[in-house]
């Protein structure tokens, strides 16, 4: 059996997530050969930490009852530097101003060579070049499925599963919460700030949805994938973006009428990113309903191949966490 | 440089595709450490065998212009019996009644030891768990992605970029010849015989079009998914199996006017495999056009996951044993 000692670093929605999904498959890593110990989790104000492995059933319950992972007052950051571990599971809140306390996590842990995965996009939307060169410098596995389409492998599924190919131009519905309004818009023939002010009573988009409805969240996910599949050096200010705010619902009828669906279609096609709202025939598999992601990759010899999964989620978003973890691990 | 010796068993347009994926790959094969050296090819006459490596250009070149890629009178069976090498394609065709010389080949390979990648139905639909325990017996390895979808990764996305997930059912399109004939159908408001005649024109169906269009090809695939993917122990009479060739354009208009399409939809779920026309929400990601095929799994901690590509083709077939034959030998 091999030991793994991981840290938790932010445990809002996806970190609860993350420590769930390793409670319900510790048997399964079992059977796996893996024995994955959580010995420290810290939310934004307080950690616990146990090097033996802390009890996660009861930290949950914490957080649960007392909004906090309590008792001690130290940083995440403090925790990678100074707690003996192998894996830090980093899923502070995305910042695309300055990668937020996210970028000083991992930097900190490629320095002691430890591993890390992640679902936080900032760091690798600003700085992705500079960390995979911290990672292999230090010899450290660095692997952030989660960051881009939520439970749809498409990071894996470029890398390794179409081994072989290619990868010539990708594109995508990379934003739920974009989709979930475009199609409600079509569905009833509604304006835009009505569906919008539905997908906040649903939860789909955040009280301020700016991130999402400007196609900020679709071009951080492109650079990202602009740099592990098609190997560029991007950033985020590369991205030509265009959100949805703008579109009517006469412009949809017009689409509907002609067999089309209006999606913000993010892509990656030689040196151009973009993200922009596009016409798509209703039978492409790029015409997903819902909150459901999507991409699309062009490939030399298999032609195109089309994912399609759920974006968001706190347990779909931790599932792809849990499979970048077996990926490193497995024998 | 890792050298991997490989026969080519049968030659016809997906043996010729894996030839000339061999040879345009050959560099980015080398880049990985791989040098595959096809040192026997073998159609359903004749045989041309070099153990330092065929000249694979010569071969396909007689093969276009001599229709055999003689000049030895031996049969597949006989080389994977007599020449030194590691890896068997096995391509011959699929033979679903007593799984024709595929299956010779396939346990003459494993009998020596040798790793076996295929395209070849008929063996795995009949013989699954005895092919599998043969292959662990001798330490070979035994890959068939390119059985199931094309070039749709669907058993390696499963089994390899799901790590961590429990896959609770699937479903999907595994048939493009059937989804053309259906989609004509329904676009043109036109009866089967007249869409069976037009994809028969295109080359899309065969001038026997019985096994597409009766739910075989899908059963056999299907069989193949319960056992890689479900771990049941399946053969072709566990399925239950309708086709499309009772399928009026009248009813096709009341699933349109309903917003649904009729797909031939292949399932596993539970203990029941079955193949059988269904309704499809237009906004289903398993709603693709054309001859693409679809699969979707239900998953544990993921949800639903969804992968298009071309199922048929030569060069797209062709990616697939490439990708296995790449994970079978990549550090």
């Amino acid at each position: 059996m091999k030991t793994i000692r991981a840290s938790i670093i932010g445990f809002g929605a996806v970190g609860q997530g993350v420590a769930k999904v390793i409670l319900s498959k510790s048997e399964y890593l079992n059977d796996m050969g893996l024995d994955l110990k959580v010995v420290a989790v810290a939310d934004s104000r307080t950690a616990t930490i146990d090097e033996n492995g802390l009890d996660l059933p009861a930290v949950l319950a914490r957080k649960a009852e007392q909004g906090s992972v309590g008792p001690e007052n130290i940083s995440g950051t403090e925790i990678i530097k100074t707690v003996e571990h192998d894996l830090v599971i980093e899923i502070t809140p995305t910042n695309i101003d300055d990668g937020g306390v996210g970028l000083g996590n991992m930097v900190a842990a490629f320095e002691r060579g430890m591993d890390v995965v992640t679902s936080n996009k900032g760091p690798l939307a600003l700085k992705y070049c500079e960390l995979e060169e911290m990672a292999n410098k230090s010899g450290s596995q660095f692997k952030f499925e989660a960051t881009v389409g939520g439970a749809m492998p498409i990071i894996n599924l470029a890398s390794e599963t179409l081994a072989g190919n290619k990868i010539l131009s990708m594109e995508g519905i990379l934003n739920g919460t974009c989709n979930y309004i475009l199609c409600r818009m079509m569905e009833e023939h509604a304006p835009y700030d009505q569906m919008v002010a539905e997908a906040q009573e649903l939860g789909i988009a955040e009280t301020d949805p700016t991130y999402d409805v400007e196609g900020i969240d679709t071009a951080c996910k492109l650079v990202i994938l602009a740099n592990a599949i098609f190997g560029m050096n991007a950033t985020y200010k590369d991205v030509s973006v265009t959100g949805i705010t703008k579109i009517t619902p006469e412009a949809l009828l017009l689409a509907q009428n002609n067999g089309y669906d209006v999606k913000l279609i993010g892509e990656v096609n030689g040196s151009k990113i973009n993200v922009s709202p596009k016409l798509v025939p209703k039978d492409n598999p790029l015409a997903v309903g819902g909150t459901l992601n999507v991409a699309s990759l062009q490939t030399d010899i298999s032609g195109p191949i089309t994912i399609t999964g759920r974006g968001a989620g706190s347990i779909e978003t931790a599932s792809a966490i849990l499979s970048d973890i077996i990926s490193i691990y497995k024998d």
